[in-house]
Protein backbone atom coordinates (compact mmCIF):
# COMPACT_ATOMS: atom_id res chain seq x y z
CA UNK A 1 0.00 0.00 0.00
CA UNK A 2 2.67 2.45 1.16
CA UNK A 3 5.15 2.97 -1.12
CA UNK A 4 8.59 3.45 0.23
CA UNK A 5 10.29 5.76 -2.24
CA UNK A 6 7.46 8.54 -1.36
CA UNK A 7 6.94 8.02 2.33
CA UNK A 8 8.92 9.20 5.34
CA UNK A 9 8.71 7.80 8.52
CA UNK A 10 8.55 10.94 11.32
CA UNK A 11 9.20 10.10 14.95
CA UNK A 12 8.45 13.53 17.08
CA UNK A 13 9.33 14.86 20.41
CA UNK A 14 10.97 11.01 21.46
CA UNK A 15 13.42 12.82 23.48
CA UNK A 16 14.64 12.17 26.97
CA UNK A 17 12.88 15.24 29.03
CA UNK A 18 9.98 14.98 26.94
CA UNK A 19 9.29 11.39 28.04
CA UNK A 20 10.72 11.65 31.65
CA UNK A 21 9.01 14.74 32.49
CA UNK A 22 6.47 16.38 29.84
CA UNK A 23 4.52 12.99 28.84
CA UNK A 24 5.47 10.36 30.94
CA UNK A 25 2.87 8.27 29.08
CA UNK A 26 5.33 8.29 25.61
CA UNK A 27 7.35 5.75 27.76
CA UNK A 28 4.86 3.04 26.76
CA UNK A 29 4.79 4.02 23.19
CA UNK A 30 8.78 3.22 22.70
CA UNK A 31 8.24 -0.80 21.91
CA UNK A 32 5.73 0.23 19.16
CA UNK A 33 7.85 3.06 17.61
CA UNK A 34 10.99 1.04 17.43
CA UNK A 35 9.48 -2.02 15.73
CA UNK A 36 8.40 1.18 13.36
CA UNK A 37 11.91 2.53 12.68
CA UNK A 38 13.22 -1.42 12.50
CA UNK A 39 10.79 -1.82 9.34
CA UNK A 40 11.38 1.70 7.98
CA UNK A 41 15.27 1.26 8.00
CA UNK A 42 14.86 -2.25 6.68
CA UNK A 43 12.63 -0.63 3.66
CA UNK A 44 14.55 1.85 2.88
CA UNK A 45 12.03 4.52 4.30
CA UNK A 46 13.13 7.81 4.90
CA UNK A 47 13.45 8.48 8.81
CA UNK A 48 12.86 12.27 10.17
CA UNK A 49 13.35 13.06 14.31
CA UNK A 50 11.06 16.42 14.81
CA UNK A 51 12.62 17.31 17.88
CA UNK A 52 12.26 20.23 20.48
CA UNK A 53 15.18 21.84 21.19
CA UNK A 54 14.64 25.28 23.33
CA UNK A 55 17.68 28.04 24.03
CA UNK A 56 18.88 27.54 28.13
CA UNK A 57 17.37 31.07 28.78
CA UNK A 58 14.08 30.20 27.20
CA UNK A 59 13.75 33.11 24.90
CA UNK A 60 12.48 30.94 22.39
CA UNK A 61 9.38 28.56 24.72
CA UNK A 62 6.33 29.82 24.24
CA UNK A 63 5.14 32.35 26.55
CA UNK A 64 2.49 30.19 28.02
CA UNK A 65 5.06 27.68 29.22
CA UNK A 66 7.44 30.75 30.58
CA UNK A 67 6.73 29.95 34.35
CA UNK A 68 7.13 26.30 34.21
CA UNK A 69 10.74 26.33 31.60
CA UNK A 70 11.71 29.26 34.18
CA UNK A 71 11.45 27.19 37.58
CA UNK A 72 13.50 23.93 36.38
CA UNK A 73 14.49 24.24 32.27
CA UNK A 74 13.45 21.38 30.13
CA UNK A 75 14.60 20.02 26.40
CA UNK A 76 17.90 22.91 26.60
CA UNK A 77 20.02 22.45 23.87
CA UNK A 78 23.30 20.84 24.66
CA UNK A 79 21.98 18.71 27.50
CA UNK A 80 21.09 15.10 27.49
CA UNK A 81 17.29 15.79 28.46
CA UNK A 82 17.18 16.76 24.92
CA UNK A 83 18.90 13.93 22.94
CA UNK A 84 16.36 11.05 21.62
CA UNK A 85 15.69 8.09 23.61
CA UNK A 86 19.19 5.69 23.19
CA UNK A 87 16.18 2.80 21.82
CA UNK A 88 15.21 5.16 19.42
CA UNK A 89 18.57 6.90 18.38
CA UNK A 90 18.63 8.18 15.19
CA UNK A 91 21.17 6.82 12.75
CA UNK A 92 23.89 9.12 11.68
CA UNK A 93 22.49 9.46 8.04
CA UNK A 94 18.99 10.29 9.39
CA UNK A 95 17.86 13.98 9.39
CA UNK A 96 16.72 15.71 12.40
CA UNK A 97 14.29 19.17 12.48
CA UNK A 98 14.71 20.96 15.44
CA UNK A 99 11.68 23.22 16.33
CA UNK A 100 10.63 25.55 19.74
CA UNK A 101 6.59 25.31 18.20
CA UNK A 102 4.25 22.20 18.06
CA UNK A 103 4.39 21.86 14.41
CA UNK A 104 7.45 20.36 13.21
CA UNK A 105 6.73 22.79 9.76
CA UNK A 106 6.84 25.74 11.92
CA UNK A 107 9.93 27.97 11.17
CA UNK A 108 11.68 24.35 10.01
CA UNK A 109 13.38 23.43 7.11
CA UNK A 110 10.85 19.98 7.07
CA UNK A 111 8.85 20.85 3.95
CA UNK A 112 11.96 21.61 2.05
CA UNK A 113 13.61 17.85 3.11
CA UNK A 114 10.26 16.40 2.28
CA UNK A 115 9.66 18.21 -1.67
CA UNK A 116 13.34 17.80 -2.10
CA UNK A 117 13.12 13.83 -1.56
CA UNK A 118 9.36 13.48 -3.14
CA UNK A 119 8.18 12.78 -0.28
CA UNK A 120 4.26 12.22 -0.78
CA UNK A 121 3.06 10.35 2.20
CA UNK A 122 4.57 10.76 6.07
CA UNK A 123 3.55 8.36 8.99
CA UNK A 124 3.82 10.06 12.33
CA UNK A 125 4.38 8.35 15.71
CA UNK A 126 5.61 10.02 19.33
CA UNK A 127 4.09 12.02 21.57
CA UNK A 128 1.78 13.83 22.42
CA UNK A 129 -1.28 13.22 20.58
CA UNK A 130 -3.38 16.77 21.24
CA UNK A 131 -0.15 19.08 20.43
CA UNK A 132 2.85 18.30 18.86
CA UNK A 133 1.39 14.74 16.82
CA UNK A 134 -2.03 16.91 16.05
CA UNK A 135 -0.29 20.40 15.39
CA UNK A 136 2.23 18.65 12.68
CA UNK A 137 -0.63 16.38 11.07
CA UNK A 138 -2.65 19.75 10.96
CA UNK A 139 0.53 21.21 8.83
CA UNK A 140 0.57 17.89 6.69
CA UNK A 141 -2.74 18.07 5.65
CA UNK A 142 -2.47 21.64 4.60
CA UNK A 143 0.38 21.09 2.66
CA UNK A 144 -1.44 18.11 1.03
CA UNK A 145 0.62 15.80 2.01
CA UNK A 146 -1.08 11.77 2.93
CA UNK A 147 -0.61 11.51 6.75
CA UNK A 148 -0.41 7.81 8.16
CA UNK A 149 -1.12 8.11 11.95
CA UNK A 150 0.45 5.36 13.91
CA UNK A 151 -2.03 4.47 16.74
CA UNK A 152 -0.32 2.57 19.42
CA UNK A 153 2.89 4.69 18.41
CA UNK A 154 1.86 7.55 19.72
CA UNK A 155 0.47 8.82 23.17
CA UNK A 156 -1.14 11.52 25.17
CA UNK A 157 -1.68 12.33 28.66
CA UNK A 158 -4.62 9.66 28.84
CA UNK A 159 -6.49 7.59 26.26
CA UNK A 160 -9.30 9.77 26.21
CA UNK A 161 -7.18 12.94 25.09
CA UNK A 162 -5.78 10.79 22.54
CA UNK A 163 -8.66 9.26 20.99
CA UNK A 164 -10.80 12.25 21.22
CA UNK A 165 -7.52 14.04 18.95
CA UNK A 166 -7.10 10.43 16.51
CA UNK A 167 -10.89 10.67 16.02
CA UNK A 168 -10.72 14.63 15.22
CA UNK A 169 -7.66 13.94 12.67
CA UNK A 170 -9.16 11.28 10.36
CA UNK A 171 -12.21 13.07 10.33
CA UNK A 172 -9.45 16.02 9.08
CA UNK A 173 -8.35 13.09 6.22
CA UNK A 174 -5.25 11.18 8.04
CA UNK A 175 -5.22 7.76 7.88
CA UNK A 176 -4.72 5.53 11.13
CA UNK A 177 -3.58 2.12 11.44
CA UNK A 178 -1.60 0.47 14.27
CA UNK A 179 1.97 -0.17 14.06
CA UNK A 180 1.78 -3.81 12.91
CA UNK A 181 -0.16 -2.68 10.07
CA UNK A 182 2.51 -0.41 8.98
CA UNK A 183 4.87 -3.26 9.13
CA UNK A 184 3.15 -5.14 7.06
CA UNK A 185 2.01 -2.80 4.30
CA UNK A 186 6.00 -3.20 4.22
CA UNK A 187 6.37 -6.51 3.27
CA UNK A 188 6.14 -7.61 -0.44
CA UNK B 1 -9.10 42.85 31.70
CA UNK B 2 -8.72 42.92 27.90
CA UNK B 3 -7.12 46.05 26.50
CA UNK B 4 -9.28 47.11 23.54
CA UNK B 5 -6.29 48.36 21.89
CA UNK B 6 -4.49 45.31 21.69
CA UNK B 7 -7.12 43.29 20.93
CA UNK B 8 -8.76 41.87 17.98
CA UNK B 9 -11.85 39.98 17.29
CA UNK B 10 -11.63 37.08 14.67
CA UNK B 11 -14.85 35.08 13.15
CA UNK B 12 -13.94 32.18 11.54
CA UNK B 13 -15.88 30.75 8.64
CA UNK B 14 -19.48 32.22 9.25
CA UNK B 15 -20.49 32.02 5.97
CA UNK B 16 -23.52 30.98 4.04
CA UNK B 17 -22.28 27.61 2.36
CA UNK B 18 -20.15 26.76 5.71
CA UNK B 19 -23.09 26.90 7.83
CA UNK B 20 -26.20 26.08 5.87
CA UNK B 21 -23.75 22.96 3.81
CA UNK B 22 -20.71 22.10 6.25
CA UNK B 23 -21.24 23.22 9.46
CA UNK B 24 -24.74 23.23 10.51
CA UNK B 25 -24.55 23.94 14.17
CA UNK B 26 -22.83 26.66 13.58
CA UNK B 27 -25.92 28.47 13.14
CA UNK B 28 -26.48 27.91 16.87
CA UNK B 29 -23.28 30.45 17.29
CA UNK B 30 -24.61 33.26 15.24
CA UNK B 31 -26.16 35.20 17.92
CA UNK B 32 -23.59 34.94 20.57
CA UNK B 33 -21.05 36.00 17.45
CA UNK B 34 -24.14 38.75 17.06
CA UNK B 35 -23.39 40.33 20.46
CA UNK B 36 -19.51 39.39 20.62
CA UNK B 37 -19.38 41.62 17.05
CA UNK B 38 -21.41 44.71 18.55
CA UNK B 39 -19.74 44.89 22.05
CA UNK B 40 -16.12 44.56 19.87
CA UNK B 41 -17.57 47.07 17.48
CA UNK B 42 -18.59 49.83 20.52
CA UNK B 43 -15.76 49.41 22.68
CA UNK B 44 -13.39 49.82 19.16
CA UNK B 45 -11.63 46.35 19.13
CA UNK B 46 -10.71 45.90 15.66
CA UNK B 47 -12.72 43.16 14.18
CA UNK B 48 -10.94 40.61 11.44
CA UNK B 49 -13.54 37.77 9.28
CA UNK B 50 -11.46 34.83 8.40
CA UNK B 51 -12.91 33.34 5.58
CA UNK B 52 -12.27 29.83 3.74
CA UNK B 53 -12.97 30.99 -0.63
CA UNK B 54 -11.69 28.57 -3.14
CA UNK B 55 -11.31 28.78 -6.63
CA UNK B 56 -14.58 27.43 -8.78
CA UNK B 57 -12.04 24.82 -10.42
CA UNK B 58 -11.15 23.55 -6.92
CA UNK B 59 -7.15 23.80 -7.32
CA UNK B 60 -6.93 24.87 -3.91
CA UNK B 61 -8.95 22.30 -1.81
CA UNK B 62 -7.35 20.30 0.26
CA UNK B 63 -6.73 17.15 -1.43
CA UNK B 64 -8.24 14.77 1.04
CA UNK B 65 -11.66 17.15 0.25
CA UNK B 66 -11.46 17.14 -3.43
CA UNK B 67 -14.03 14.56 -3.89
CA UNK B 68 -16.66 16.46 -2.02
CA UNK B 69 -15.72 19.66 -3.83
CA UNK B 70 -15.83 18.22 -7.13
CA UNK B 71 -19.31 16.76 -6.64
CA UNK B 72 -20.97 20.14 -5.30
CA UNK B 73 -18.56 23.01 -5.07
CA UNK B 74 -18.86 24.74 -1.73
CA UNK B 75 -17.52 28.62 -0.90
CA UNK B 76 -16.48 29.76 -4.39
CA UNK B 77 -15.23 33.06 -4.82
CA UNK B 78 -17.54 35.66 -6.10
CA UNK B 79 -20.56 33.21 -5.26
CA UNK B 80 -23.21 34.01 -2.57
CA UNK B 81 -21.93 30.73 -0.63
CA UNK B 82 -18.91 32.70 0.26
CA UNK B 83 -20.24 35.46 2.19
CA UNK B 84 -20.80 36.11 5.23
CA UNK B 85 -24.13 35.45 6.90
CA UNK B 86 -25.80 38.37 6.36
CA UNK B 87 -26.76 38.77 10.17
CA UNK B 88 -22.60 38.93 11.13
CA UNK B 89 -22.12 40.83 7.82
CA UNK B 90 -18.38 42.75 8.10
CA UNK B 91 -18.92 46.39 8.13
CA UNK B 92 -16.61 48.38 5.16
CA UNK B 93 -13.75 49.27 6.98
CA UNK B 94 -13.52 46.02 8.66
CA UNK B 95 -10.36 43.10 7.29
CA UNK B 96 -11.32 39.95 5.65
CA UNK B 97 -8.68 37.33 5.57
CA UNK B 98 -8.84 34.83 2.88
CA UNK B 99 -7.99 31.62 3.10
CA UNK B 100 -7.99 27.99 1.87
CA UNK B 101 -6.83 25.42 4.88
CA UNK B 102 -7.72 25.17 8.44
CA UNK B 103 -5.57 28.35 9.88
CA UNK B 104 -6.39 31.75 9.42
CA UNK B 105 -2.27 32.07 9.77
CA UNK B 106 -1.71 29.77 6.66
CA UNK B 107 -0.42 31.57 3.81
CA UNK B 108 -2.47 34.86 4.54
CA UNK B 109 -1.50 37.88 5.56
CA UNK B 110 -3.38 37.74 9.65
CA UNK B 111 0.14 37.91 10.85
CA UNK B 112 0.92 41.22 9.07
CA UNK B 113 -2.15 42.84 9.66
CA UNK B 114 -1.95 41.86 13.70
CA UNK B 115 1.68 43.12 14.00
CA UNK B 116 1.02 46.50 12.06
CA UNK B 117 -1.65 46.71 14.57
CA UNK B 118 -0.31 46.02 17.41
CA UNK B 119 -2.54 43.16 18.69
CA UNK B 120 -1.62 41.28 21.41
CA UNK B 121 -4.72 39.16 21.81
CA UNK B 122 -6.70 37.70 20.05
CA UNK B 123 -10.17 36.70 20.51
CA UNK B 124 -11.70 33.61 18.77
CA UNK B 125 -15.50 32.73 17.90
CA UNK B 126 -16.88 30.53 14.54
CA UNK B 127 -16.45 27.19 13.21
CA UNK B 128 -15.85 24.81 13.53
CA UNK B 129 -13.82 23.82 16.90
CA UNK B 130 -11.87 20.92 15.99
CA UNK B 131 -10.67 22.31 12.13
CA UNK B 132 -10.20 25.81 11.50
CA UNK B 133 -10.54 27.12 14.95
CA UNK B 134 -8.11 25.45 16.74
CA UNK B 135 -5.52 25.21 13.14
CA UNK B 136 -6.07 29.18 14.09
CA UNK B 137 -5.42 28.62 17.73
CA UNK B 138 -2.29 26.63 17.46
CA UNK B 139 -0.49 29.01 14.94
CA UNK B 140 -1.77 32.16 16.69
CA UNK B 141 -0.25 30.33 20.50
CA UNK B 142 3.20 29.38 18.51
CA UNK B 143 3.40 33.27 17.16
CA UNK B 144 3.12 33.77 21.34
CA UNK B 145 -0.47 35.89 21.04
CA UNK B 146 -2.65 35.39 23.67
CA UNK B 147 -5.63 33.71 22.65
CA UNK B 148 -9.54 33.90 24.12
CA UNK B 149 -11.86 31.40 23.21
CA UNK B 150 -15.59 32.29 23.04
CA UNK B 151 -17.05 28.90 24.40
CA UNK B 152 -20.83 29.33 23.17
CA UNK B 153 -19.96 31.47 19.83
CA UNK B 154 -17.67 28.40 18.70
CA UNK B 155 -19.28 25.22 17.18
CA UNK B 156 -18.23 21.83 16.20
CA UNK B 157 -20.44 19.06 14.46
CA UNK B 158 -21.16 18.09 17.72
CA UNK B 159 -20.86 18.98 21.50
CA UNK B 160 -18.10 16.06 22.59
CA UNK B 161 -15.85 17.05 19.61
CA UNK B 162 -16.44 20.61 20.70
CA UNK B 163 -15.52 20.20 24.33
CA UNK B 164 -12.59 17.90 23.74
CA UNK B 165 -11.17 20.31 21.69
CA UNK B 166 -11.81 23.35 24.00
CA UNK B 167 -10.30 20.83 26.73
CA UNK B 168 -6.92 20.69 24.43
CA UNK B 169 -6.77 24.68 23.58
CA UNK B 170 -7.12 25.36 27.43
CA UNK B 171 -4.17 22.85 28.21
CA UNK B 172 -2.38 24.30 25.10
CA UNK B 173 -2.37 27.96 26.85
CA UNK B 174 -5.58 29.23 25.36
CA UNK B 175 -8.26 31.19 27.82
CA UNK B 176 -12.22 30.13 27.58
CA UNK B 177 -14.48 32.22 28.20
CA UNK B 178 -18.28 33.10 27.85
CA UNK B 179 -19.59 35.82 25.22
CA UNK B 180 -21.43 37.49 28.18
CA UNK B 181 -17.76 37.56 30.22
CA UNK B 182 -16.42 38.91 27.10
CA UNK B 183 -18.42 41.77 26.55
CA UNK B 184 -18.49 42.53 30.64
CA UNK B 185 -14.62 43.12 30.47
CA UNK B 186 -15.06 45.54 27.64
CA UNK B 187 -17.30 47.57 29.99
CA UNK B 188 -15.48 50.35 32.30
Amino acid sequence: MLNPETTALLVIDMQKDAVERLVPTGAQAVPAIAQALKAARTAGITVIFGLRVHRANGDDVERFRQAVFQEKPFLVAGTPGAEVLPELAPLPDEDRIVKTRFSCFFQSDLLILLTRQEIRTLVVCGIQTPNCVRGTVTDALAYDFDVVLLDDAIRAMSPEVHAANMYDMVQMGATSMTTAQFVSSLVH
